[in-house]
């Protein structure tokens, strides 16, 4: 199941993408048809905070609609997509150098003892970051001239997580997108805690949709790449990750309670801008396409 | 005025402190009193939201209730006072090293040019780090040795904030409110970027009121102190901040949209348990009372 957030006239509504991501079958839609009802709510974070009841009977009627050939979908190109949580209840959890090559992008020495980190570090983007696929990423360029992308697989939370191990790690996931961890490398560094060289407005785009666990089994078994302007820039495999998604929910919840519909950004390999030399930043126009195997395409504009 | 969020017979409310912050007046229960109406929300996010017309009753309706002898105030003893904005919808903005006594507690050289940072440093505490006054702050023995408390003044964001200049940055100010910034700091020091050891939960307690800015109309010449078992630990004035809060406000602003609701808090003056040799760290049962003039007191215990 991949869960899309889109508007059409005007209105906000969850809907799941059929196979090619070209129709979704809006579930609140599919459910008044097929059943006769309005229980499901129709926001992807309560949908989340509903738990597995919600998501099994969504399942169900997502079997229905591909079934009956009469009951309409609607058309992606007719809708505008957002981010799947469009406005995060939090800010969110990111993980960083959490791909060795990537650490070494960063340190001349060249040494990976020192360069990869030995616990794993944890800033935040605030929910004022967050776009949808398509959508025109700010370049603020009044403020930064170091306009740099990076692709990460993005874990969404699905149920409150105190002190969770790394064995039960995964029944506290909900399922899995992709974040563009955008950044104003200027600012980062002139700022030495990242927060706000990576928390500018637009500085988060997400999607295209929210993949639920059951379809992604070994989410460290995906490939991970990124294009600018049609160039691959990045090129890598989540099973690279430093630290791996059980580690990261085991660490992070050991003190802080997570909760349904909190994400969890897992850090971006090798091939962003500031690791070429000269460095390639982004500019005005360019086009960022994010891909993840079985999530999609993140297609975003720089203004 | 001093807005109070509390619990009264299972219920949230808002209120206002009397002068010794020993009874509060209910903003509802006097709505209904004096206008026979309940046009103002009972919830602080809310009435923030609502913007200055809204403050502006609720300060008439404080002027009634104190006029009338008759009319029934809330006992504090009988209530319990929570957070002023006891879950906000994002994580806390936090200041490091934003005095210059303190950023050299932290500095071996003992050089303020090296030890002060030449731009504000940002990072961030999640909404569940949040809580009242009174409440139990959690030792976390099982993943800290190192826990640390600091007094800092908190600033409440009344606008939307984008690209304001510091000349108008006090229009976009509710008020301010009083946060310790509890910080575990071997977990600060391990894992790179501050937020994981600044983020456990319960660290940030807030309170015991909101004041709003009409009622401090110099946040820059505040005494601001915190003692731990009755010790004095740190002992300041406001004045000392590196950045001040149009600073803040111009700096976050420039590229991050500031929402109503919004906390800054805007670092700690020097005495933190961790600047001592030896340190002097929380233990469980320590109490901490910190105090900013104008506010009043924030009292929590240690687990």
């Amino acid at each position: 199941m991949q869960f899309v957030t889109y508007v059409q006239d005007g209105k906000q509504h969850v809907g799941l993408f059929t196979q090619e991501q070209r129709f979704i079958v809006p579930i609140a839609a599919a459910e008044k048809h097929f059943l006769g009802s309005a229980a499901i709510p129709d926001d992807m974070q309560a949908i989340i905070e509903a738990g597995d009841d919600v998501v099994a009977k969504i399942k169900e009627l997502a079997e229905k609609a591909a079934a009956d050939n009469k009951f309409p979908l609607v058309a992606v190109d007719a809708v505008t997509v957002l981010a799947p949580i469009p406005r995060p209840k939090k800010n969110i959890f990111c993980i960083g150098k959490n791909y060795v090559e990537h650490a070494l992008e960063f340190d001349k020495s060249g040494d990976a003892n020192t360069a990869v980190p030995k616990y794993p570090v944890v800033f935040t983007k605030p929910p004022t970051t967050v776009v949808g696929p398509g959508a025109v990423v700010k370049s603020h360029q009044d403020v930064t001239g170091q306009l740099d992308y990076e692709v990460e697989l993005a874990v969404v939370i699905g149920k409150t997580a105190s002190k969770v191990s790394r064995a039960e790690a995964y029944d506290y996931v909900f399922g899995y997108t992709i974040m563009n961890d955008v950044t104003a490398r200027d600012l980062q560094k002139r700022h030495l805690q990242w927060f706000l060289g990576k928390g500018l407005d637009t500085f988060a785009p997400l999607g295209p949709c929210l993949v639920h666990k059951s379809a992604i089994p070994d989410p460290h078994n995906l490939n991970i790449s990124c294009k600018i302007n049609g160039e691959i820039r990045q090129n890598a495999n989540t099973r690279d990750m430093v630290f791996d998604i059980p580690t990261l929910i085991e660490v992070i919840s050991a003190g802080i309670t997570l909760e349904p519909g909190d994400i969890i950004a897992t850090g971006t390999p090798s091939g962003v801008g500031a690791g070429f030399n000269p460095p390639k930043f982004l500019k005005s126009g360019d086009v960022m396409e994010l891909e993840i195997a079985g999530i999609g395409i993140l297609k975003n504009t720089i203004e």
